[in-house]
């Protein structure tokens, strides 16, 4: 096992590049998780780390085939992004997959997420796609990264278990046609409300940006002539709000169509 | 108006302490608001600001019997809560009223909070019971305080217009109790389904903190003998959780709540 306790080591910077460029972990193939907890669950779901990371923990407690690397308290707090690091930090393939690598079930409920902007809403977006028992995610366009450490941590491990896609939202549209999806999105100024629509066939909730909402490219799939129509590929629809404010936060819309769907399924 | 340019100014001093310090907010009575957009929409609700500071922004604009104090780029920078402040700053009585004070309709849809540790998460709630129509948030036993910087940042507003009130668990109990008002808690073990509950009457939906859930003093609360009838005063329901994680984010929760309580009000 190798030891570090250099802050200057090139190892020690390659982590810290992983943690902090976006860029970097895409031209690297790789990302980083920190926490026993967390490690321990992306193993149990198929990830394969090629180093882990230990600050005055034992490598005897994990049965991996991989680079261990034991690292001093003050090393170990340059490579940790958490405040309270536990000692333990993991360096693997990068999370998420591509549309084609998707394996959807005959009637699907898909979350789709276009361009969110907080890595804290993209998180919770994860944690309720997995409460809700979606079959799988696509983020579309993302202005932050699936691998963002803030992701991992705001969605509570749900990250290594849900398939997860990055896609276009082109790509993820054509997808969505491919398979017989219909698309489902709300906008403030849509006529139908969400809880009139049958939500009980194969069925995508696509979310927009915090600011901006869904981008054009959305309006222009052929939208439902009515609602009690079964033609429709996208339809557009409303949470009523019924007090001054105009809008939800995008994990709590996300909340409240994902359930609305998972009700009108189970019943 | 008074001009001020020293950082060591003892009112200079005094805001900084209010922002930062929950106990001496409560012991002045006094909280402040940042942002032109906030203020504004703080005093078209009834709120009336005893001081208003100013950075390069013409006192003109607002037309309130107040104090004014212009100060210079580095005090605002040293008073303001906020990263990039927009040089409107409102000092004035604490948000948030007693039990006594709330105005109940006949058949109210109340939002229970308790010992919420989060301000982003208290935050996120009074924008959801916003949405939702509620007719009032009781926020009891907080672990953070309705007037921190970080609960009217993220209640984006809706804390100036919500009917907010801060009180003790017991207190609340007895208050709902003699309004008769039923409440629905989610508990994870419970066994009925929240969707399969009555949820037309007068209602309360009480969430609790973020790890703990709710206090005891919640579950020796009288009780539903069974889901059908209408004698319970507390009723615990379940929300699914269909993924392999256990639980929902505390504002999430409170969402699939409240809109279904809205749903069945509607329909």
């Amino acid at each position: 096992m190798e030891e570090i306790s250099s802050l200057q080591n090139a190892r020690v910077k390659r982590i810290v590049k992983l943690q902090r460029k976006p860029s970097f972990r895409r031209s690297e193939g790789l990302t980083v998780i920190e926490g026993a907890r967390e490690v321990s669950r992306a193993i149990e779901n198929g990830w394969q780390p090629s180093e882990l990371w230990l600050c005055g923990k034992s490598s005897n407690d994990w049965k991996l085939e991989c680079d261990f690397i034991q690292v001093s308290d003050a090393v170990f707090e340059k490579i940790a992004y958490r405040d309270s690091p536990d000692g333990i930090l993991a360096v693997g393939p990068l999370i998420g997959r591509k549309l084609a690598e998707l394996d959807l079930p005959e009637n699907p409920l898909i979350l789709v997420a276009e361009g969110v902007e907080k890595p804290g809403n993209l998180g919770a977006l994860l944690r309720t796609a997995d409460g809700a028992g979606a079959d799988a995610v696509i983020v579309c366009d993302p202005a932050t990264d699936l691998n963002n450490p803030n992701v991992i941590r705001n969605s509570i491990g749900t990250l290594f278990y849900l398939p997860v896609a990055e896609a276009s939202s082109e790509e993820t549209i054509a997808f969505l046609n491919g398979k017989g999806v219909r698309m489902l999105s709300a906008m403030p100024d849509a006529e139908t409300v969400y809880t009139d629509c049958d939500l009980k066939g194969p069925l995508a909730i696509v979310v927009g940006a915090e600011d901006q909402g869904l981008s054009d490219v959305w309006r222009q799939v052929e939208s439902a002539p009515d609602k009690f129509s079964n033609d429709w590929k996208i339809l557009e629809v409303r949470i009523p709000m019924l007090g001054k404010n105009d809008s939800l936060n995008v994990s709590v819309s996300a909340a409240i169509l994902m359930y609305e769907a998972v009700r009108q399924r189970e019943s």
